[in-house]
């Protein structure tokens, strides 16, 4: 499938056997679980659908969802755990027990050298009233609405230091024209 | 909001200033588009539904979505960037123009040092089918579903060396117990 002539190369046609196959979750390293979860939730509005704990292997996964109104999550953990894994679009943070105690720990974002993994996007209904909120909250910005080449795009760091990008959908129509 | 008695250090209860918010999509940075393309395509049924070029900064963004049967793709340029950054779980994929000639680039996976990002996960209907659809296309495994400490988990790496995780919900119930 190609769009309105856009070139895509090597894309084959997908076939039976990737049928039901989604993109569940981008995982990222957290430093300190207090600091992350307390930034995802407030600033980004994400809520914690799943902790698991892995004492054997000192490790804790934060399964993040930014639920809408008809999100439906089990109270069950079996059950909370299977519908965590057939989501769309979910953040895994994994907190390596103790990496908040060690002051030489720095996560790498990907984007300093070497590179590799860019940004984690979100979408959001209203760009201005979103920066305002940064603000508000004190999130460090990297690039500003106005700022830069691209428009109408907004780069923020997380406590780790990931990059975030947050844009307005409609108005970037024209990207790329 | 906390499920089932589990902590969820530092959370706050989201407000209505990220109402609306959507975890929109992923960037991974990839060495050669033709490889990467026919590997998501072919391998996890991923479509390209935008291509984004940027002629003065010289690289191009490809917006990869595994789409579903209800998915409606506008044909419209402008109305399919918009319905792009306004999906959930996208995979973003950056080609630097001319990276595919360069024999010393090799992007950073994130699980080597330094370490960050950790992988993108798939959720697929059937585990064993899947791993026997990445031999098939001679997907690299790093760790099979009966390999290691956690059943039920596969991880197979991208063109570019980034790991995927890919699981089947239903499999991983007491995960964590």
């Amino acid at each position: 499938m190609s769009f309105n002539g856009e070139q895509h190369p090597g894309v084959k046609q997908p076939t039976a056997e990737s049928q039901g196959f989604r993109l569940n979750h981008t995982m990222l390293r957290i430093k300190d679980p207090e600091k992350a979860l307390a930034f995802y939730s407030r600033v980004f509005g994400m809520s914690v659908v799943r902790r698991l704990d892995f004492e054997e292997m000192q490790f804790t996964l934060y399964f993040l969802a930014k639920l809408e109104a008809d999100d439906d999550v089990p109270e069950d953990d079996a059950q909370r755990t299977a519908w965590t894994f057939s989501q769309k679009g979910l953040l895994e943070l994994t907190h390596n027990w103790g990496s908040e105690d060690d002051p030489d720990l720095q996560y790498h974002d990907g984007n300093a050298e070497p590179q590799g993994f860019g940004h984690i996007c979100f979408s959001v209904p209203d760009l201005k009233a979103a920066e305002a909120w940064f603000d508000a909250n004190d999130v460090e910005f990297i690039k500003r609405s106005d700022q830069g080449k691209m428009q109408n795009v907004v780069f923020v760091k997380d406590v780790d230091g990931y990059w975030i990008e947050v844009v307005q959908a409609d108005l970037l129509g024209h990207m790329g024209d």
